[in-house]
Parts: C-alpha cells; structure tokens; sequence
C-alpha cells in the first residue's frame, strides 16, 4: 500500500514509537527487567504496517483544516501498542500457537511463554499510560475532556465487547467447537475481533481532530466498513497469497481457523471484500478531497498481495 | 483485617463491581463471549480482601472533608480489576503454575487457559474504560483533568515500570536464574510486584480526593511502607502461615520462590515488617483522626494471620 499519499510520512509515527520504546535502554540491575523491555521492543518493531496508527492521524487530519493533527500522534502510537500485544498473546501456543510472525519467531519463540504474557500486559497498560501522559511532550496533550474520551473509546473497543472478545469466540471455534456457525456470527466475530481496532482508529482520530458528530459519525462508518475489506483480504489472502509476500505460514488453515472463504467461497468473498470498500468510500463523501488517502486505502485494501 | 473500621462499608465496592460485572449475563449468540464474561467474573468475584479499593477511598476521605469520597469509586474499582487480572495471570502454567487460588481452582482450571489469557486482557482493559467513562453513573465522574492524572499514575504503576516489570523480575529469578540476587533487588523487585498498586492506590485517592501536592506525598510514603509491610507478611505466612486460613497452597516454597525470609531469615523479616508498618503510621502524622482507619490498617497488617 505503498502509493498511498499520506498527510504525514510514516516515519512520523515509527519515531515516536522509538521514543517511547528506545533500543538503547538504560542499564537495569534487574535482569528480568531488561530482558522484558527487549520483548516489548521486538514486539513493536516488527515490520507492521502501521495501518491503525496513519487511520488516527489521516482521520485528525480530514476534520481539522486548522487544527494540529499531530495532537492525535499519541492514541496513534496507542493504538500500534496495542495492536502488537494482541499478536503477541494471540501467537501463544494455547491460543493460535504460531511459531512464526512476519517471518521472525514470534515473541513467545524468541523469549519465552511467560515473558511473552508479560509483553502482551506491559504493552496494554503502556498504551493507556501514553494515552494519558505527555510521553511526546506537552506539545502532543490536547485538552483534558477530548483525551479522556479518546480512551473511553479506545478501551471499549480493544476489550471485552471488541478486540479480545473477538479473539475468545474466535479461539472457541478454532478449538472445535464450531458447529452452527452462522455466516452473520462469523461477520460479527471479525469485526470485533479485527474491525473494532480500525474503527475506533478513524473515531479517535475524529475525535482528537476536533471533529462534529457527524464527522465522527462518517469516520466510524468508513473504518467499520474497511475494517471488514480488510479482514476479508485477509482470509483471502491465506487462502491464495504468497506465503513469501505475506510473511505467514499457513496456520489459519491448519489450525481450522474459520474465514471468509471457508463461509462463502472464494468469489463470494471477494465481492463482500470489494462491496465493504466501496461502502468505506461512500461514507467519506462529505469531506471531498481531504479524504483522498483515505479513499486511496480503501482501494488499495482489497487489491494488495500482502 | 475486620476490626478495620474503614469509611464506606466493603459492600460498597462490592456493589459497584457487580454493577459493572453483573452475573446475570444478557443473552449472547456467541458462544465464546459469554464464556469469557462469566470467567472475567469468576476471576473478580473470588473472595479477595478488597484492600485496593478501600485504600482508594480511605485516601480520598483523609484529604477532602467536605469532598465526596465516593467520586473515587470507579478507581477503586478499577484497582480491584486490575489487581484480580494479575492474579490471573500470575496463576497460569507457564508463570507460578499454580491450580488452586483462594480455595477454589484457578481461572485456567476452571476455565482454559486461552481463556484465562484472555480474561486478564479483557480486565486490564476494562479497568481504564471504567476510569474514563461513568459506567457507575455521572455522579462519579469528576472532572477530566483530575481523572486523566489517576489513570496515568494507575497505568505507570501497573505496566512495566511497576507490577508487569516485578513479576518479570520475579518469575526470572523463580525459574532458576536467581543466582547473586542481593537483599535489596529482592525488595526492589517487592516494591514494583505488589508494592506499586498499593502505593499508587493511595496516591489516586488523595488525587481524586483533591489533596495538596503535600498530601499526596504523604499517602505515597503511607503506600509505599504498607506495601512492604504487606508483602514482607505474606511472605511470613507462606512460611508460617496455616493453609487453612491463607487459603494458599504451598507454591511459593515449592516454586522456589524468593521470598523475605529467605533472605533475611524468619526473625529479621518480622521485625522488617514491623518497622514498615510503623514508617507507614509515621507518613499519616499530619492528618490527625481522619487517618485513624489507614492507621490501623498498617497495625492489623503485620498481625494478621491470613
């Protein structure tokens, strides 16, 4: 997705991350306490794509003419924080039991079980305290109110009732218990499970942008629906991507993971896929040309091989 | 501990938790979601001594005579989550290992442990969404600034700075790399484990409290030294205590773990405890009778023989 032009390079949000989270860390008489800050290091650093990360800062930039879209730089990082833990305790062996990651052990390989639990908690609890306090400097705060409610959103959708609840039904099925899976349970299944994420994504961004309620309204809508563009690619992609474009082994099958593809067949998967996009770009009508990368995503997000 | 006599009856907590987690779930078409909502209650319903909580009040009652205490319910609440999770996670086969909690088989026995990993990470996040939003109603809400200042010290003291970054020190050491370990890492790792959540649930209710900067600081010493005190004596019990009452099998010994009087021996690890006790009454000078529950909280911990 690389001809995507962003309102703000993504080296922006990989620097920040690096402040966050050096690689020269500080000497520690504990050891088992350097040794954590390395996991969640190598945790984050993981050649993602920083998808979540450009939605909050594009969709700050989309409502806000005059308004620094930069104050939405740290529910960005949030929120790549959060999404490297949830790999993190996803690839554990009692839940996807995933060797590899990106083509790199996956964190619990590279160290071990328990520390990568412990990766997975410090991660969640960092991107709260980032949320909360100025690790960016004051210059990235923002008024009180409007943070607040940032991460109201953000919790409710990486917890119980989003992210990790998806992950639990999702885990069940996985584990045999899948029988009467309906196609609408299947739908509703990833968009907690991946889609929450992306929505909440666009909604932050509206929100720290200063957005209306319409506004915030439009952005939640176009990341619900790409959120669901994307999964589906996704489960597409497992089904007949390269393997050395998307960096994964062939767990999602082996593990009895059910998907698009398996529900409604490959052609039909990929008209869903195609139909979620375009539903993403109709919801970006009002704001015109502010949202042409935001369009370009929901384009590129069913054509990519990776 | 019941000859406390605390400010706002334990029920109080007790209410509000089941008020945000109640048992009589609302029909879910997902199997796999309620299954993870009745876990994420048997994990916080397990008849612990509520003690976080409480010292959140207390704290806030110490400082604000005509303030209303209860504003900080909600980070009460959130401390008991946050403290139940770890619990849950500390207890998994790959950490402590251990089957039992409190009596009754731990989340991963009753439940499974993908489920038990998911239980932790649904809690942990359910206790920041419970501190931005009013899932207790408006009332306990408080203004924004205030509230974003008690989650941010929550989610340094809960992350890898503090509780996270202890039990990584500590399953370090407990699983054999515990060689040269030096009586001050063990309460330095002490201090970040257990000690940082009592500490900083003192502190978020002198905050929410509207205490002075002062004030503040007093009730961190206060935390800081029953968090020593408190932890010194569980360890005393491990050794000491009956089973019956601690409701504790006998992990930590078998486990390996390093403990206070392991290190210290039985006799200096008392009078260990008891000095913290006293430096923990000491910190409470300025506040006269309002503190006269904290007082004898820090007297009853280093008695107690459970």
């Amino acid at each position: 997705m690389h001809e995507i032009q962003w309102r703000f390079a993504p080296s922006l949000v990989e620097d920040a991350l690096k402040q966050i989270l050096p690689d020269n860390l500080a000497p520690d008489s504990l050891a088992g306490h350097a040794r954590l800050r390395q996991a969640m290091h190598y945790a984050v650093f993981s050649g993602g794509k920083r998808l979540r990360s450009q939605l909050v800062l594009e969709a700050a930039g989309v409502v806000s003419a005059d308004f620094d879209a930069l104050r939405a730089l740290s529910a960005a990082c949030s929120l790549e924080i959060i999404h490297a833990y949830s790999l993190v305790h996803d690839d554990l062996p009692s839940m996807d039991n995933a060797d590899t990651r990106r083509g790199r052990p996956s964190c619990h390989k590279a160290f071990d079980e328990a520390t990568a639990i412990l990766v997975g908690d410090a991660l969640l609890t960092l991107a709260f305290e980032i949320m909360t306090g100025d690790a960016l400097g004051q210059d990235y705060a923002g008024d009180a109110a409007t943070r607040l409610r940032a991460v109201q959103l953000i919790a409710r959708a990486a917890g119980e009732a989003g992210m990790v609840g998806g992950q639990a039904v999702d885990i069940t099925w996985s584990h045999g218990r899948a029988e009467n899976v309906s196609r609408l349970q299947l739908l509703q299944m990833q968009a907690m499970k991946t889609g929450a994420l992306i929505r909440v994504a666009c909604e932050v961004g509206a929100v720290l942008g200063g957005g209306t309620n319409t506004q915030i309204q439009a952005l939640s809508r176009y990341g619900e629906h790409l959120g669901r563009a994307f999964q589906i690619q996704d489960d597409i992609l497992d089904v007949e991507g390269d393997p050395e474009l998307t960096g994964k082994s062939a767990t999602d099958t082996t593990n009895y993971k059910l998907t698009a593809p398996a529900f409604f067949g490959l052609a039909e998967s990929k008209q869903l896929a195609r139909e979620s996009s375009e539903a993403a770009i109709a919801a970006l009508q009002e704001f015109g040309d502010r949202a042409a990368a935001l369009r370009q995503l929901a384009y590129f997000v069913v054509q990519r091989d990776k």
